[in-house]
């Protein structure tokens, strides 16, 4: 039986566990891509609510994170562009985010509008996006890189920041 | 204005960040003791949301955590056992946790109410409350020290477990 999810739940968990993450994936061969993903891990023991999850969106895959002796990770993630346009965008523009998730959720979206747009074609504005990309992983699990900064490199990197968060229309809420 | 918080909400964040603990506090002057607890950790620029859970449950308190160079680490915690039976475990009863939470909830409910029967003035059932405690420990926060163990001495402190659950009458569903 699957597990029942109500819209305030998942808004919770994702609040709580939940990741959005922008990566340049960069091919040996080939161009380099933008990559979004929503990603939520669990131990295998809740692997029931990662698929549960899978069901109510209707994207994404659930497989494995990590594995050592005596438990397994497990995660669903969703990477599609369409699908975030689709169905992640709509429900979490419905069912706001109350942490800091909300500002994070609001870069990929913006992000993924852009990619929709076709600004990845052009090179001015592809740098501009592989620069956001730099900078939320930086102010996301970075943490140690930030850490060795002075405050003025840290001031800096946030205005950066802010004029990119302008640039693809960003909501700061 | 304080966060609105709606009750699947809160479900849903305690599931991903909520951590329910028991532990025995031993003072140097004095008798060990039992203490439970539910601790929510954000970082200070998510302190909002720790506010609206105390003032949504009426109780707890908003304390720092941890604190380095560019983040402060802030938490709300219920200790009062009063505190638990009034408020956190007719909550939680109602509102079904989804995750392995659910049944760590389950194991400090069964501790609060040992706790208000008066268990621990018997020195047998309070031994058997700081076993709990301690196995409970294992199974939660101490994964290096399960990690370190064979399968047979996981599935010894396993089935030491389901004896102390049914002693305590924990509700595994």
């Amino acid at each position: 039986m699957t597990t029942h999810l109500e819209v305030q739940w998942i808004t919770g968990f994702v609040d709580g566990e939940g990741c959005f993450s922008i990566e340049v994936n960069k091919p040996k061969n080939g161009n380099p891509q933008i990559q979004v993903a929503l990603t939520v891990v669990q131990n295998q023991t809740d692997e029931q609510v990662l698929y549960a999850l899978k069901d109510y969106f209707g994207c994404g895959s659930v497989t494995d994170n990590k594995k050592d002796d005596y438990e397994k990770r497990r995660m669903w993630r969703v990477k599609s562009v369409q699908h975030f346009i689709e169905k992640i965008i709509p429900f979490f523009e419905k069912h706001k985010l109350k942490t800091k998730r909300r500002i994070e959720f609001q870069r990929v979206r913006s992000i993924c509008l852009a990619l929709e747009r076709g600004d990845h074609k052009d090179p001015i504005k592809f740098e501009k996006m592989q620069r956001m990309a730099e900078l939320y992983r930086i102010g996301g699990t970075m943490t140690r890189k930030l850490k060795r900064m002075s405050t003025e490199e840290r001031n800096k990197l946030k205005d950066e920041l802010t004029v990119l968060d302008k640039e693809f229309n960003v909501i700061i809420e």
